[in-house]
């Protein structure tokens, strides 16, 4: 009898669990990591242990708790039968894809999965700092129905501006579901894109996409070159009483700046779904009642988390039976 | 030296202070109401009065906490010299349509100046119903982070099915602001709307399209036959699990079989924005931490509350100059 190669399920699947046994049926033998420590994981993987032999890693950001992110040392710690890593999320600011180059592991993400689900998220925060719906809630709740909410500074989304930083997959949803009201959307990309619709229009640099923008929502990948990308100067480009958006990741944006721009109103407010320090969430930020804060609830619907199952499944399992996968991270590409 | 007609201000504007002084300049004598109570309202009509000789009269909701609503006993009590009230809002049911309709007055309201505003909100409703924004908006202000939320009730807007109750002006907006992800759109109209785009989809009977929605949103006004429309029977007529969204007047819904509704989960949510005894909110709908619920902020705005100032005073600059004006409510037509 054939043996079946081992795949790992690092953090289970909680929608597709069906799904995820039919696409391996036949094809792999399935083992689930439940290592309570980062020790133990790794011991696991030696010669004769349970986790010896794995060729692929199914990943979810859950499996941090009990053994940290795939940082450089756990990468390091892999043994060689690991030829992919399929993780379970478009942002993957958590693996070190640096050292899996260096190992020769490939990784996937998930992009096309979150589209709709993070740019859905985006606009939400657009609408409730433009039109200061959250604040209005907040003050019905305190039973004190509109008497804080003043229109004075209330906005329609027609006729204003969105920048959006970074049209890739989720910026481009973001621009189609704004374009229905219509909102003018402007993008600054690495580099000008030519097959998106025409009234996305392209601007040369970073600087310029603020200073034009009434609304700049973030939507580029957490590295080194991204890191503290939206900052002093790119907020005081930004026109007096206009917002900024992020559900990209907290990291993107200087956080401080950011405050300091509210404390003066330099910022109208801000809608985040994303922090630095997640859970943490930066005491300052709530001080300012026109701004939206939700808790990282990006991707989380039922039916996105399963469509992502499915895909980084999908895409390990492409792996097992012809070599390679699609959605490889760009810097593996 | 001609005299010129007189129109009173009752309840000024916010906004368009200037625009409204110059689109009656040479045209009209502009008085401004601020009797304290009806009863002075009424003297001041007297012969030699300071109102007396007043043709037309813009009315803002917020002269209502001087001198009431325009029941049936305050437009008898108006002298024959008014002819024409312009109404500044989409919905005039503060306004007795009936009692101007004897005594021969036209009333004007400003329909096409919300219906961006008033979509909006019910797009903000149902993003928030759909993804439990609002919910876990409160859970990170109350310092839990995400903890409360589940993604199980949770769901993105494509494949689902939103009904539209009324495919008026405001209706069709948010037809379009959906189909932009694209929900399905289902609409019951009093009659077939042939101009409106084909993914329209036109539904026989109220209770057809409560059965076949997963999300119905009402935007019908409120009069006679449209008060508690939406009861007991429709309410059961729609799926388990699906999500009721009201912008347009608390009194359409019957309140105590929507929180029927919800008591037994036959309605996963509500999103709302208007209340059947305003600025009161039934204290139950907070009990259920997925609902939204905002304080009448539909059309809020500062851009839209300039266009409905300009809008409603145009319709009286155009009876003045033409002998009747625009946006005269279908009772009256």
């Amino acid at each position: 009898m054939m043996t079946l190669p081992k795949i790992m399920i690092c953090g289970s699947p909680r929608w597709a669990h069906d799904e995820v046994h039919a696409l391996f049926d036949g094809i792999a033998q399935v083992i689930v990591d439940d290592a309570p420590t980062r020790a133990e994981f790794f011991s696991r993987f030696q010669p004769g242990g349970s986790y010896d032999g794995t060729v692929g890693i199914y990943r979810r950001n859950v499996s941090a708790a009990r053994i940290g992110i795939f940082d450089r040392e756990l990468v390091e710690g892999l043994p060689p039968s690991v030829k992919w890593i399929a993780h379970n999320g478009a942002g993957y600011d958590s693996v070190d894809v640096h050292a899996c180059k260096e190992k020769g592991i490939r990784v996937s993400n998930t992009p096309g999965a979150v589209d709709e689900a993070t740019a859905t998220t985006a606009l939400y925060l657009i609408l409730s700092t433009l039109r200061h719906f959250s604040n209005a809630e907040r003050s019905l709740y305190a039973g004190t129905w509109k008497t804080p909410i003043s229109s004075g500074n209330t906005h329609d989304l027609t006729t204003r501006t969105l920048g959006i930083l970074g049209l890739g997959g989720i910026g481009l949803h973001l621009a189609q579901l704004v374009h229905a009201f219509p909102m003018r959307v402007l993008y600054h990309n690495r580099r000008h894109r030519t097959d998106v619709p025409e009234w996305c229009e392209y601007v040369e640099s970073l600087e310029e996409l603020c200073a034009r923008s009434d609304v700049l929502s973030v939507h580029v990948p957490l590295h080194e070159e991204t890191r503290g990308l939206v900052g002093e100067r790119e907020m005081r480009a930004m026109k007096r009483g206009s917002v900024l958006v992020n559900t990209a990741r907290g990291g993107v944006v200087d956080e401080e700046a950011m405050i300091r721009a509210l404390e003066d109103g330099h910022l109208a407010s801000v809608g985040l779904d994303v922090y630095p320090d997640e859970p943490r969430v930066n005491p300052r930020l709530l001080a300012f009642p026109q701004n939206a804060l939700l808790p990282h609830t990006g991707t989380r619907t039922r039916d996105t988390e399963r469509k992502m199952e499915v895909r980084a499944m999908t895409n390990l399992r492409d792996f097992l039976m012809t070599g390679s996968g699609k959605d490889i991270v760009p810097e593996l590409r």
